[in-house]
């Protein structure tokens, strides 16, 4: 680790920030950004703490792994228990509309985006990120909406919601396909609002 | 590369395959097995090699580069040439429904979906790949079928159905969320065939 210092470009030790105040949010606000542009595999605790402008050791001290950073990094800037409900409460029948404006709000801010960017980035190729992708649907989304539903087969119902709704993610935020790329956010969702209002309350057909 | 066969466990130099008949086709086999493992990025010519039993040199001497490599093993086990006429031909009210048997059943299998596994892995970190899916959905699917639908927003119509097979590949196949995982495909069709047929022919709604 004692590399680093001696690398062209890499801070000085006098340019590095002490422990204390502020430094585990600017460890973390690193970490998300590393996370999003690399992944989890691509991400090392050197780069995070390169940017950070801290020793490697502290990142180490607050967070343990690199998985313990993740971990942390990864907290959603929206609370499920909270917005859940919210989107459950009033017309069932524009809930569709309500949770697929939900996302593209959300995620047409780009540092808001970072943590389901990261994910997906990460899940793909890493065990540990699929387990939390795989924990948070089900637990935060699937298991708090399933409760609430009425309908048969509601344990499928908010798996298909996420494969439209992280489908329409990776496809717009990540690969960046066009026209979806730079469609209205307006458009989609009154192209998806129909897709997700079938999915939790209508008809799933025969199979 | 030579330190390759000083290695425990990696191929005495008497079990590699010479140049000629099958190691071509051996190679792209564990360039793709590869490649749907670890994603563009995780895999190496060293790795591919070693799995082909196959001198790193041969690699570099049939494909050039990875890209290279990449490219011929990205071969998708289907020609969209062949596939996109016969799911639009017949009855244009059930074309959601072919199309969702369609890739339901081709990702069924384990080798067929490897290139999508692998392509979804590499694209999400790797700006190469993910050109190489976007110009694979823009191209072969997007034009193809835009060209043949008589539709407002024809340009937005294949990328929603894309990012909602994609997305249903993501989940199901690479993060492995249940109950997508172990639903039965035919419950699936059933569940996704309106969506794609309503983003192909149907009414996308203001915005």
């Amino acid at each position: 680790m004692a590399r680093v210092e001696a690398e062209p470009g890499g801070p000085r030790r006098s340019g590095r920030r002490p422990a204390g105040s502020g430094t585990r949010e600017a460890i973390l606000d690193a970490a998300r950004a590393a996370f999003t542009q690399r992944g989890y595999d691509g991400a090392s605790i050197r780069q995070i703490a390169r940017e950070a402008s801290v020793d490697p050791a502290l990142v180490h001290h607050y967070f343990g792994t690199k998985q313990g950073v993740f971990t942390e990094a990864m907290h959603f800037p929206f609370d499920p228990s909270v917005l859940v409900p919210e989107v459950l409460a009033g017309d069932r029948s524009q809930i569709g509309e309500r949770l697929a404006r939900l996302f593209l709000t959300i995620w047409e801010d780009e540092q808001a985006r970072g943590p389901i960017v990261a994910l997906i980035r990460s899940a793909v190729t890493n065990e540990q990120a699929a387990t939390m992708l795989r924990e948070f649907v089900s637990e935060a989304l699937v298991a708090r909406v399933a409760r609430e539903l009425d309908a048969p087969d509601a344990a499928l119902r908010p798996p298909l919601v996420a494969a439209q709704l992280v489908g329409l993610a990776l496809l717009r935020y990540v690969i960046k396909l066009e026209p979806l790329a730079s469609a209205d956010p307006e458009t989609l969702v009154a192209a998806v609002a129909p897709t997700v209002q079938r999915y939790l309350t209508g008809d799933l057909g025969p199979g």
